[in-house]
């Protein structure tokens, strides 16, 4: 089955202690999409400027990444610019220009309104709403978020957690969203806002999952060297619902290693710059770490 | 088999923001001998004042831990007083009263020197030295620490590592000692200063063992509520020691299991103040815990 993945395509400039990068591929729906691919086609909704690049698109196309959806507007693409610290915890974000993603209205063909799966990655929670008020009966919708919705768009989250199957964020967003430290008790009161199934992200610590089958602590692939960790859990909940989209069976029965596999492909996002890394990777190089992983779990 | 273990024994008066202890048993070997009892015979080696509490000599003996080797001299018990903070992982020394622990030489008696396991908890590395020049040919010899240690007796400490089969460090202190940030490089660098299992320990987000069985991500167990973690990491090494010493086979067939059980005695101690719900767990909840964690992993 396919997964239709809304979100931002943008051009990233990243700084490191090591590297400046400019106007890489980017965006949570670039991520994501490319993440997906590994396991199942993949519908791109999301927009760009003039401005951006033809080998981006080529890039999409190699994944079969389905970029009927993708809006292209006169004026300039969505530009983010970012620096990390020497020991790539610390992100700052040096520049945003929204260009065309300010009046971004997605908009899905018809073909694609009926897409069994559906992840809602990070993006105004508005434009999350307005997509899934254009699908048709989805099989398991997903949901990612970062603080800045928490903080200007509170409102429009909350409503949105009511309308969806699994809800992604991260450690401090979860401790933001609910006042709670213990991780159980964020749990808790997410769950009571709708989302069945609640993943916090952790980052180089993993992830957990709290839903219908219990507590899930999803390791993360521990790296040698990490080069960039932008997109990284894009790459994750990308990966975990291309690879749910694949699987045979109940989300119930499949969800677990859906998150493993999302892990590992975040792994190769932070091995490079932007989509640099994740786009030399193979799906045998996934299934290799995956096998790792399990090794490195097992007692 | 049984388990020697040295280390300091002291009073702990722990302040939180919701409560304040006064004078709790506590000290790296109570906490990892009283973790280590429930799974094998305990051999304790450290010092108390006459100041120390009848009750807490009952305490050991009631978990049938040998306290032949405590030593009882004239002056006060090792004194240390914290603060932490209301997130609980910050915390801060309020005070140390050193006590008869300033004049402390470990005598290991006669009948201790050839016991097989050999846990010298975190305590002063020229004291560890001075147990490790007493035994006899043990069959696995590990070590803990703190960052007290790298900071004022690094040469005695890294002269240490030569002389153990597994060292155990926190993730500051291995980024401390080896200057390394990334999780591997640190392992790597300290494998050469002369330990073959090497663990990072990395509180709430579990442990990582590094050995002759590769990589080992071993999980915390999650715990719902945190009343106190004094004591949880010398728990962690101490369960971990007793399971070993109980386990049929090589240490390589046993060592992950034998962290697991440390992890989820180290969440026992978490949930009360001092070692007050550690003593009052029996060895069927550890199991029970355990056996939750296998579900909460498997994938």
């Amino acid at each position: 089955m396919s997964v239709l993945i809304v979100g931002s395509t943008a051009l990233d400039s990243i700084k490191t202690p090591n590297a400046e990068n400019p106007r890489l591929l980017g965006g949570s729906a670039s991520h994501a999409a490319v993440a997906a691919s590994f396991f199942s086609p993949v519908k791109l909704i999301g927009v760009v400027g003039e401005d951006f690049p033809k080998k981006y698109l080529q890039l999409y196309k190699r994944h079969n990444i389905d970029v009927e959806g993708l809006q292209l507007l006169p004026g300039k693409t969505f530009h983010w610019s970012g620096e990390y610290e020497l020991n790539m915890n610390n992100r700052r974000t040096l520049l945003t220009e929204l260009g065309v993603f300010e009046t971004f209205t997605p908009v899905l063909p018809p073909l694609h309104q009926a897409t069994p799966f559906v992840l809602l990655a990070n993006i105004a929670p508005a434009l999350q709403h307005h997509v899934l008020d254009q699908v048709k009966r989805p099989k398991f919708v997903v949901a990612d978020t970062m603080d800045l919705w928490l903080n200007i768009a509170l409102e429009d989250l909350v409503k949105l957690l009511k309308r969806i199957d699994g809800f992604v964020l991260n450690d401090s967003e979860a401790q933001q969203l609910t006042k709670e430290d213990n991780v159980f008790a964020a749990l808790k009161k997410i769950h009571k806002m709708g989302p069945k199934y609640v993943i916090i992200k952790k980052g180089s610590h993993g992830s957990i999952l709290s839903g219908p089958g219990g507590i899930f602590i999803c390791p993360a692939y521990p790296l040698k060297t990490v080069v960039d960790p932008t997109g990284a859990g894009d790459s994750f909940v990308g990966g975990m619902m291309g690879y749910l989209a694949t699987a045979r069976g109940s989300i119930d029965a499949n969800i677990r290693r859906a998150m493993i596999y999302g892990s590992v492909t975040a792994s190769f996002c932070c091995e490079g710059f932007g989509l640099t890394r994740t786009t030399k990777t193979k799906r045998g190089d996934i299934d290799q770490r995956v096998k790792e992983l399990e090794k490195m779990t097992k007692f």
